[in-house]
């Protein structure tokens, strides 16, 4: 119960570590009969994958996914779909300088505490490498999930803010741009930023949002498995959160219910939508969005002080090949965890109701 | 799988409607050998409970927690822990102008269409009612945290804020007003203000704070179950919570990794804590923090328009005994879980080395 | 983690100790809408309930199912189903001569070696009374199943066999005599061999064989939770058994392929039925039967040598109300299991295709 | 949830057909610290393996297992250990004439009721070549128990059974046998019979008896999740298996209590152990022993009248490469079950005191 399994009927369970020979997953309960179109789960991976462009770690990897059971001739069959993903271009003389050395605000130090001893290698098993694994699974998740689409894409880096209300941006625009941010100028303004922030050394943090569209009403499940609860553990255990607010979120907190309820339509739908898509923890049919917070990467090409499992202080400066800003390509790894999290609800949602 | 446990060895199931004979639950997995102080835990209950102060609901209920087992002699026998909590003031007759009503922004519509039928009364499931039996169960959790501090204040009400750092806080105000924020003057600016929005027959929403101190490194199950990602859930999954943040939370995002990083001292604590006390999923030792966001309360003692279960326009209005803001009531919920999310992860450390 | 809890997607959760105020559990993920016959349920109770009749525990226990939530206007919400079974006629007196007494064949020595202390009153939370929580549950789980029929009888009394074969059987004989055996001569023989192991002060044990039929082929989720295997973990949970076997049982281990292979008719049931209605873990479609080996009860009405907890010999003598022999009020209980895991696996396979 | 995951805290989830590229697992929840013998890892996998004796399977498979994670310089880190185990000698060729065939007694017709389709080649998921996961996750579980030694061995093949007590048995003979047989008169007999049966094309049944000695007491969950319950769910997931039997067993179902019950010592031993080592659930500290019946091998190497998938007649004749007898190379895959459930216990027990 080490926490690498997330979900119940829809149910991924990861293992892996940044420097071992791969990683890879097994999606458990996924229904018989899916059609898997591979090409569009590579398509997933590339968009997370390190060396996509001059603003990302320049770690070179395919990313390859290799699915190894659970579909036969090309459709699932029930049966786990155990999947490999290679660590083509590892480094790991790369890390030796760390191997008895805490990286500030990494994991070094509580891995340390917590097991006794670790893989140092690139972080290990708290890299974010470990999220191709939850790429590849989203990609499945996606596929069942068929006609619901999630879309997010970068709203800040920094102190640079997405200006636009959801209503006014062009979705077609977030793949067109390296920070994939839909409003192109913004974009613009935020690779500039994101290169010179790598120019010092330093990094940013940023945020992402999340838009669902076509939920059918009903996903769910109360009481502690809300579905923004659910999908708030989802976020938060991706590399870097620090923060989720679903619907008016935070700004929902300063206003009057008077200003706050969505007012029903005759057909069901609301007028507002500060709920999120979500009430009672049951999506209500309505566009589900979210914000994501990202902290700025800890690993700096900087010089910092620091010190080692001894306790003495050292000086470090970081080593191997890192992202400036995850925000980029944390963006794939949103949408699948939000996909993981809907495919559960949908087939539990199937046993609702006799 | 409904959604109504929470945790993995430390379990609590809960069950009961707003307007049932009773709520209650179960904790599955608390050690045997625990000396239940039940003094302590009624405390609590009274900290939640309705009719406590002016500015909460004026439904009046003992909420006197009855235990049936697994505790014996004074001391827990590792058996599970049944317990009861009375429904004593159910005014059923009440919410009979909502049977086939969707109230704006409640459950009433979602849980219709997930279910098919629903048992209107109060909300039914969805009422807040249910936390009583969390803050129970969270009161033996902290029993078991023994030396381990969870406090949890009031930081907003409406756009009310609380100004000074964490630093500055007496926390021995808390309890001393109550809007339960630590900072006499401003819980008095914030009382009169939910005064005042009551009286126009509205609500408003708040934000809660909770510091953890005392914490042992090492608590937190990476990958996907993170400290920071098992608290987020807890707390979305509390009634109105729209977001959570630990650490430097939305902040964070805005700043550089230069400025982020938490250096640190040659003890193992950090000279600055962005972290809010958590690193790569698993507690550090130094204090965790986060904030957590509810949206005004949607029941309003205005007219409001909305439709029937045919879909037909109707104007409603309020009735029943509602809070104006649930912020100064969920002070203990959120300490509750968060007590309940740290109990789990406490037992699960022993398991981490051999 | 203390293992209270049974089943996936319908999942029972109980709580209660044989002399505390009541027992009772939580039924988690009932789907909504099902009508639920209270009288059925009650019934149900009564076949397991002690005194009965002359061949059972004189104990008084009016064992009256009081259901607190996720039913209302008589049907299911999807809300968990909280019940409670008061402890009416307990009597604690009875235990005090065995407190710091280890009875042999008892779980008094290991729930104090586990647990370091444990309610000594009439066997505590290992007492049978629990599960009298299951038959309750069991009963709500026979309605969801509808037409799949479970039907458990007494197949021997120590070593009176039934001999006849499953086709020669007469279910409609079960209910009419308190051994509950379908063969009323061997029911007779079993009375009296009962009464006289009684006026002994002896205790005997016995087997339950289950048939069920209607069922639908594909309820079973290989690998780990294969039908029979899950059958198995459900008989095997219950006080007192021994054994398990499907189908063609341990008889089978002694058979040859070319005998023991079930060839198929052409509409897809088998000629022979040495598969027990189970292959591969998945229904399919012919009646499964199963049998449950049941050890005579450790309580005597006898002198026994045994030890106290400080390790020193002292001899003992049964007091209380025990069963001369289990068997007789097991068969509600070995029903009421096989309906949990039923229910589960049913609800389960909705998800398995598209 | 489709029942690939098998433990709480010790958890295995496998994947993989016998036809695919390769099957695999993740063990999820092994303490960091632990040393692992990698050679004795392949020596248990050797002796499961196909090819190994003249009494089973001639396939051949090397089923080297390839750790990928979790493993860092010799020592468990805490972290999920991913495993792969190639299918070097898969011949998918031999499977095509039972693409649309139904084999008697397999599980193509169930699996095709309940995904829709199925991988036919060699059973696919069905196959008891799954089982080498079970073996390589069981040996690590078997280093993490260090002193308790789980030992099974043949007790019956077909009619002919080992007629000697356990204490008369010598367990230095099992592994100098093919049967693996502690009685080598027995077991020269057994081979003979296996050999006989093979050269009819048919297949034989048998009993594999398993025990674990120096369990310390508290090892076992009750209510249901009871020590014996969940060995008896782990043997009856083995492919194969129909009945599974601890302590006394069937036997004991005919017994008296004044003959059944285990007085005690005074150290807390007790004289005679037909409670098998559990009671109530939870290990006593005496040793465990149960009793495993598998049903002869379905496919035949003769002809057999079945159906195809239209439910047309149609006769088909086994090829492919089968065992006649699976008891043989079921010994170290009941070692393994029994392994990961001790594991699973011995983690879980490290929670039961404060």
């Amino acid at each position: 119960m080490a926490g690498n399994s997330f979900g119940t009927l829809f149910k991924l369970t990861t293992f892996g570590e940044s420097h071992g020979e791969a990683i890879g997953g097994i999606i458990d309960g996924c229904p018989a009969g899916l059609e898997i179109d591979a090409e569009m789960i590579q398509l997933e991976m590339d968009r997370r994958k390190p060396g996509q462009s001059a603003i990302v770690t320049q770690r070179k990897e395919p990313d390859t996914v290799k699915f190894l059971s659970g579909i036969f001739e090309g459709k699932t069959t029930g049966t786990p779909i155990g999947f490999l993903i290679e660590n083509a271009n590892q480094k790991s003389k790369d890390y030796s300088h760390i191997k008895d050395v805490y990286r500030p605000s990494h994991a070094d130090y509580t891995y340390d505490q917590k097991y006794g001893n670790r893989d140092y290698r690139g972080g290990g098993r708290s890299s974010a490498r470990e999220t191709a694994c939850r790429v590849a699974a989203g990609a499945v998740a996606k596929q069942l999930l068929k006609d619901i689409k999630i879309t997010a894409y970068t709203a800040a880096v920094g102190e640079i803010e997405l200006q636009k209300s959801l209503k006014e941006l062009d979705f077609s625009e977030i793949e067109k741009n390296p920070v994939r941010c839909p409003d192109p100028a913004k974009a613009e303004e935020m690779e500039t930023y994101i290169k010179k922030i790598r120019s010092e050394g330093d990094t940013v943090g940023g945020v992402v949002e999340c838009v669902i569209t076509n939920v059918p009403p009903g996903l769910g499940e109360p009481v502690f498995d809300k579905l923004h609860a659910r999908l708030g553990q989802a976020m938060l255990s991706i590399n870097a959160v620090k923060g989720f607010e679903y619907g008016s979120g935070f700004d929902g907190s300063r206003m009057k219910g008077s200003e706050h309820n969505d007012l029903f339509n005759e057909d069901g739908s609301t007028r507002t939508n500060f709920s999120g898509g979500v009430q009672g923890g049951i999506s209500n049919g309505m566009d589900i969005y979210f914000r994501v917070a990202f902290k700025p990467v800890a690993t700096l090409m900087q010089k910092q002080e620091t010190i080692d499992s001894e306790g003495n202080k050292v000086e470090m400066q970081g080593k191997g090949r890192h992202d400036p800003c995850v925000v980029p390509r944390a963006i794939p790894i949103v949408e699948a965890m939000a996909a993981l999290v809907l495919a559960d609800f949908y087939l539990l949602d199937k046993t609702s109701k006799i």
